[in-house]
């Protein structure tokens, strides 16, 4: 079969807060090939994207992502593979690419697990998927004591870990990042792993960053997030040198395999954290995975979106036993939740499973989202090149 | 002053080729303050370039270009590298965020060059701009003989350097990549530098750059440019150790500083190529050029469009007088040489000047590029959000 079809559906929630929750709009991909369809999400600007996939081409190396997909055959594996090389090396000039390329591919790989009646892992190479312990991911209160009630509630969920970031946290003084880290500690209690994400809140700067271990220290946070911008490779690993040191965490940012290679190479991480909405799909997050793994660093999902996302986001490491944290998004806006009409829920023992039905095994609710679609038109030379397609 | 407004045009050739040739469509940039006007040049996808400056927010660190720049102070260098750092900060998930901003940013250090009545390269703290030597920089020839009739006509120009790239180059055997080195040797004859860019024709393979480098020493390649695709280390790192070897250059496809960071540590190069319309502009060119110095590689410009873009890439590194190489385009599309009316040219011993004029010392010819302009209209729930300015 061939890729007949490729749809980008702009949603967005009635109003977008200038909050750190990226489940506030979202960018679905549909893809149709040989009477099957595959969804997928980019974890990306829907508008800036949808530009990519339709703009005219600029020369040889900053060509539309729609050149390199659309009427490419989709029959196996390889193919997959050729489509993302095509992609990269068409628009390898066209800086929004990776994420526009990253909602195909996985559609790609959903498509490709209902023709071969399988789920996306096994397509991977997997023999099985190893059940995750979700970390309740959420963004600090605007105070430490809603921080600590936040914390109190994940715990009682029945959350074995607990992630915090974004929000005030690193960007005030050090007296409110303990304020905050101590209400996370005392409101999930001992036993329960508490990760901290910084949201790159300190740019490059080590000096903040090793303020702030003392107190993390302290409340036995499991890692520290994201303290810099994405690719500060030596902010990284100067810090990941620290006395006393908290393990680090990064890499959401890298929107290809090469940039998780050197952060995996050269940054001190113990987690690479990928988003397949951002990397180039699953085939490239696959790719670190297997990277992480020969360098022994614990590879985690990056997932702040809907379940979709998430399913997604969880084939590239399903059959490794040894890494089983998986961020959980607990937080979601009615959008992200709406999406799918199935979800990724704990089981009584508080770990997830990835879905064992074909492809991704989640199945849309096209009929929900009709209220969140965003209404665009792009028109050049008075030609419309794009108009957001029905639902 | 505050910034007033800021312009994106869309120029295009009446036909784009499905070749390595980045004149064949502009995205123009035009900022208005205080009275005064910028211009400002960005070397990306037009169309998405401007969808990422229009978009809604996604979240907070998803936001619009547009939404850090519009309305702010400009009195100052500290005026733009805080448009510089807000722009990336606010809009780091925005993968093309470093496209759009380089344009912006060319254009505030303009305007700041009229206001002080100053050219930029003295705003960035150089006491004077060392001339520089240009290479001809042009495509190989589809056939060797043609790269030969090329080589010999940039000879008898004037240039006493020339680089070929991309063409044919690295995409078929390694015969006929002996074959376009020998003719381009043969055209310019000896005394001429002659640099070879493979336009990241291998990859990642490290074992097809190595069979080039016998041929490559032969000719006396002065450098092998991108033999593999932007940031990967690994590859240049282990080419950059080949014996016999050849100088590596590379980093046009970096759009940040921390990227061209990890290029000048762990890629083995000899020579950092940077353009500004791509990097983030001016300031962060500048601040890849300060660290270049430091761990003693050279800076060269990245430049394959318009003279405006050429003064642009020349100020970062326009006072480091050891850096004396200068990419110059010779094949520009009329589009790129209609956007200016003057021309950054030759003198009669085959170097080329910084201008010494306010700003980039280039008037923009709007009268002729009339013709080129692309019409673009972006609806978003039935607003328009952008349209094609008057020029």
């Amino acid at each position: 079969m061939n890729i007949e079809s490729v749809d980008f559906f702009y949603l967005s929630m009635p109003e977008v807060l200038n909050i750190g929750d990226g489940s506030q709009d979202a960018l679905l991909v549909r893809v149709r090939a040989g009477g099957l369809e595959g969804w997928g999400e980019c974890e990306a600007s829907p508008l800036t994207s949808i530009a990519s996939y339709v703009c005219p081409m600029s020369h040889s190396a900053c060509k539309p992502v729609k050149y390199s997909v659309e009427g490419m055959p989709l029959n196996s594996k390889e193919d997959i593979y050729n489509v993302s090389n095509t992609v990269r090396h068409n628009s390898s000039d066209l800086l929004q690419t990776d994420h526009t390329l990253s909602g195909i591919d996985i559609a790609l790989w959903d498509i490709l697990g209902k023709k071969f009646n399988e789920p996306v892992y096994k397509l991977l190479g997997y023999k099985k998927a190893y059940p995750k312990l979700p970390y309740a991911s959420q963004l600090f209160g605007d105070t430490p004591e809603e921080t600590f009630l936040k914390a109190k509630t994940a715990k009682q969920s029945g959350f074995k870990a607990v992630k915090f970031g974004w929000g005030p946290f690193g960007k005030q003084t050090l007296h409110s990042d303990i304020a905050h880290l101590t209400a996370a500690r005392e409101g999930v209690e001992d036993g329960i792993y508490l990760m901290i994400d910084a949201g790159a809140a300190w740019s490059n700067s080590v000096t903040a960053a090793n303020d702030r271990l003392p107190p993390l220290c302290k409340i036995k946070a499991y890692w520290l997030e994201e303290p810099f911008a994405n690719m500060e490779l030596g902010s990284y690993k100067k810090l990941s040198e620290s006395v006393p040191g908290v393990a680090l965490a990064g890499g959401e940012g890298c929107h290809n395999f090469v940039q998780a290679a050197a952060m995996i190479k050269h940054a001190g991480l113990k987690f690479i954290q990928i988003d397949a909405g951002r990397i180039g799909g699953i085939t490239v997050a696959k790719q670190v995975a297997d990277l992480a793994q020969v360098n022994n660093i614990t590879y985690v999902n990056h997932t702040f979106t809907s379940h979709l996302a998430l399913s997604a986001s969880l084939q590239p490491f399903a059959g490794i036993e040894k890494d089983f944290f998986s961020e959980y998004p607990v937080e979601l806006k009615s959008l992200a939740k709406d999406i799918t009409q199935n979800k990724i829920v704990p089981d009584s023992d508080g770990y997830i499973h990835v879905p064992e039905q074909p492809g991704l095994g989640i199945t849309v609710d096209v009929q929900s989202l009709k209220k969140y679609v965003v209404d665009v038109e792009i028109k050049v030379r008075g030609k419309i090149i794009y108009h957001s397609p029905k639902l």
